[in-house]
């Protein structure tokens, strides 16, 4: 039994280009290496005409950013399993590369494993 | 500006086969069925010896679920963008499935979208 954090952020007014695929994938990339998580996947979706999707499966679950350039606006997802990954560290590295203006965070602990 | 709810949900003691990809896969596939979300992007991993990914990009953000067979433990989240679209809806689709002998919801709202 393992206590988790998991962190889903709303980023608004970013500063960043929302619909750069490549950048936003090597921000999640960047991302999971800080935290030292093994990526196994990693899935880039555009939409038309505008909006990015970036998905990683990690070895430790997965981290995911979906983008509504229109609005500035992204969701970030940051849900990595295993002892001693700080998800804070990986959210570090997407609020500085996609510099929002403001952002909203919750916090959830998920207890993952087999339970009592 | 959306007020969205979103669901991660943590299952123990599924009675079903969490090893089984294609199972989870159809799982996922007939939970967004249900709420008529569209399927723009599907990833599968199988984990070496056991435990399995599935995520789902949607035109409307994701479904995933993570396995460890070896605990009878699922992680699924339900993240649904759209007006109308009922994330318990989905969710049924999943717990029938599962079959977890016991199950947490966390149900957090964001604020998908630009703000004043």
């Amino acid at each position: 039994m393992l206590k988790i954090l998991q962190l889903l952020v709303d980023l608004y007014g970013c500063e960043a280009d929302l619909d750069d695929a490549e950048f936003l994938l090597s921000t999640l990339e960047r991302a999971a290496d800080e935290v030292g998580a093994r990526v196994v996947r990693k899935v880039t979706h555009r939409f038309s005409p505008q909006g990015v999707s970036v998905i990683l499966i990690l070895a430790e679950t997965h981290l995911s950013i979906h983008t509504w350039p229109e609005h500035g606006y992204a969701a970030v997802d940051i849900f990595i399993c295993g002892e001693g990954r700080d998800p804070h560290a990986a959210w570090n590295v997407v609020r500085e590369a996609l510099k929002p203006r403001t952002f909203e965070i919750n916090e959830i602990t998920r207890t993952v494993g087999p339970r009592a």
